[in-house]
């Protein structure tokens, strides 16, 4: 599809056609009202049940290529859908459907002195990029979520998912073409070259915010061209931190549920440090249970001392997102060394202390700067769904507009309303009466 | 001094050995308690006034240079600085200190059915880089707010204001020095070569923030070079819609108010829109109003008719920034017509409508997306101090993070803190215990 130099959306400059009519439609979607958009998707979740073997056939056919091209097993697994999934991204549309409409949110009202009243009024974003890999379900995900705040979203998904992605937009567009909405609310880029998508990052007078998604070479190559602004979703080296203080049961607890759950999370643990005064008594459990699990263990000569099993960690896996049955171990001195530690190795997203120390629970939460910050719990809860946003986009890392799992809320902006009966500033008569 | 290619500072890439001193400065900053960074800006106030001779004289040079290069007064007084409005540089830092401290607050409080508690608290950005011309005011006003944030600042200055801005940088950072600050919470950027400045704006590891304030070309080469997230300060093409409905009296002092008090500022009136209905009885007032105060208008032809004195405007006009006596002027057949002027001319910095309709107020509220929209208020209150933000750092036209007037809030960022009993999201039993 990449290759087809006579298709006229080929022309890379096409894309700027394609984002002024989202624009256009966005201007649309932002003046729905809540019950209007709500409906909307809906019907963008019946769509998606009405066009379920149509868009199953789609999946085949990316599977069959990907297959083809020797694919290995985890990127096919996301890449599939089967009945069930397909379902469950139908439903997760509903579920946003119940989610509260953050835009007209009055979020602050005051009135000044001489009588102007102020109020800060959540409005939509305007138009959204959102730049992703393999995954299909986000190409329904990410439009509801958009639409939900009142903005136009341009899809531009990985070339190993393209007909799910073709087969699912057309589905929703359908919705919104029966609800009086133009199509190119929701845009699907079909023209996948690196140039195209360049032109789409650089239309800063059309597009407000681009979000990529997936893996490092991804997050760079957007944040190298854009000139639009950019909300990262970038990798998670998350830390337990076992204290002096802490309740082994509990940290062996929270160790267990960050590794082994759900390794390919970018919430799940990837490093473990254990204060020097609990390692005796907390390794060899935490080692025999890992192990079991099949949980390769990378310690520091002193964590290896009480890890049978381990091999020596090497500098690089400090700083590695394993996303598998990995685990970086090491022995630290004191809780500053811990923070120290995650401040040179960290990438901004979660870290987790276990500690009965109030104090030093502050002082972890205070030291470090991570979007997310836990105190004996587990760091998968940082997920826009177990932190009450309902759904969620992504997890930003980038430490402005939003940090940490961003919802529907994170999709729109505060801006000023103000209303008077006729103040003006300067003014020290009405000079007209 | 930009030609001194003997002075170390001049290598390019010293501008990151600063960036990451200040950076490293600004955790102390981070970490200081409301009451210390208040005591600081005291001292930074204080440390102005008694190097009051020093900064004064530093800026006459300024001013000598900037009269043998021929520079044109209005750029001249932005410049200059004597003894009443350095005291007020000083008495502003105090204001600072007496604004809340929006470091720590929680924003949000919840306590899922899992029992976690999360709250959502603001931490301060991290490192800002601010991008200025010749205000030497600036260097002490964006100083104080970034650091009331618990933010390091990296300010990069126009070459017109350097001998000032080394002045006032000295005491400031003077002040830092006997708190127990390092002084590189607190940069100045001396090196004021273009390629030194695309260097600091592609730090996307050290720097979290770039403000650049001042005219076009300078937003649009920050826009153009920057790696690091930006949020503009761009122009105001501020429109007042007299409705049908509209009070002419009101309608007259707002337009007195926004065109005539103080033109050169980016909240001002450039363009006035007037309902069809409104132009015989209104328009000639006004113009008699504002020709006697020696505003040159510049009209379309059915504005024209009603205006003597006018001349024609040009298709120019409707999308200039005059900050100038000089305004644009419209008659429009609807308030939808209005509307839709203003989304293709307008820069998304404020708009006022002068309306006694309700319905017509909701409908341009709702349909504009400006940072600021008044209704029977003048465009001048936009701005931080008028809208009860304390002090303001600017006005965002950026849809993202802040848009409108930014006070010190708009330099933190709200995380997630949670904390719990050791609850676990997939783990169906205690496997340790």
């Amino acid at each position: 599809m990449s290759d087809n130099t006579h298709d006229p959306t080929n022309d890379p400059m096409a894309i700027r056609a394609l984002a002024l009519a989202c624009r256009d439609a966005a201007q649309a979607v932002a003046a729905l009202s809540t019950d209007a958009k709500d409906a909307l998707l809906h019907a963008m979740a019946d769509a998606l049940d009405a066009d379920a073997d149509a868009i199953l056939a789609a999946n085949v056919e990316d599977l069959r290529v990907a297959e083809a091209k020797g694919t290995g097993g985890a990127m096919l697994d996301r890449l599939r859908l089967d009945p069930a999934r397909l379902a469950g991204i139908a439903n997760a549309l509903r579920e946003v459907a119940a989610l509260p409409d953050p835009v007209g949110m009055v979020t602050r009202r005051e009135t000044r002195p001489n009588g102007i009243a102020i109020e800060r009024v959540r409005v939509p974003l305007g138009v959204i990029a959102m730049i992703y890999e393999a995954r299909p379900n986000v190409t329904a995900d990410a439009a509801a979520l958009c639409l939900k705040a009142g903005n136009g979203v341009i899809l531009r998904g990985g070339s190993e998912a393209i007909c799910s992605n073709v087969a699912i937009a057309a589905a929703l567009q359908r919705a919104l073409q029966a609800h009086g909405i133009a199509p190119a609310a929701i845009t699907l880029v079909e023209d996948l070259r690196r140039e195209t998508m360049v032109e789409l990052l650089r239309l800063n007078d059309i597009v407000d915010l681009a979000i990529p998604r997936g893996g490092e070479g991804l997050i760079r190559f957007v944040a190298e061209h854009a000139r639009v602004p950019v909300i990262k979703h970038y990798k998670g080296v998350c830390h337990l931190y076992v204290d002096a203080s802490a309740d082994p049961d509990l940290a062996l607890d929270l160790l267990l549920d960050g590794k082994v759950a759900r390794p390919s999370a970018c919430n799940s643990l990837e490093t473990l440090l254990v204060h020097v005064d609990m390692a005796e008594a907390f390794l060899p459990r935490a080692a025999a249970m890992l192990r079991e699990r099949g949980v390769q263990l990378r310690a520091d000569p002193r964590a290896l001392a009480h890890m049978s099993g381990a091999v020596p960690a090497t500098d690089d896996d400090w700083d590695a997102e394993f996303l598998d049955l990995v685990i970086a171990v090491r022995v630290v001195d004191s809780l500053d060394a811990a923070i120290d530690h995650i401040r040179r190795h960290g990438s901004d997203h979660t870290e987790v202390i276990a500690t009965r120390d109030e104090a030093a629970a502050a002082r972890f939460v205070h030291a470090l700067r991570s979007a997310v910050v836990m105190v004996n719990a587990s760091s998968r809860f940082s997920d826009g769904g177990e932190l009450g946003l309902g759904a969620e986009i992504g997890i930003s890392t980038t430490r402005l507009h939003a940090y940490g799992p961003m919802g529907a809320e994170s999709l729109t902006i505060e801006r000023f309303v103000v209303r008077g009966a006729g103040q003006t500033r300067n003014l020290k008569h009405a000079p007209a009466s």
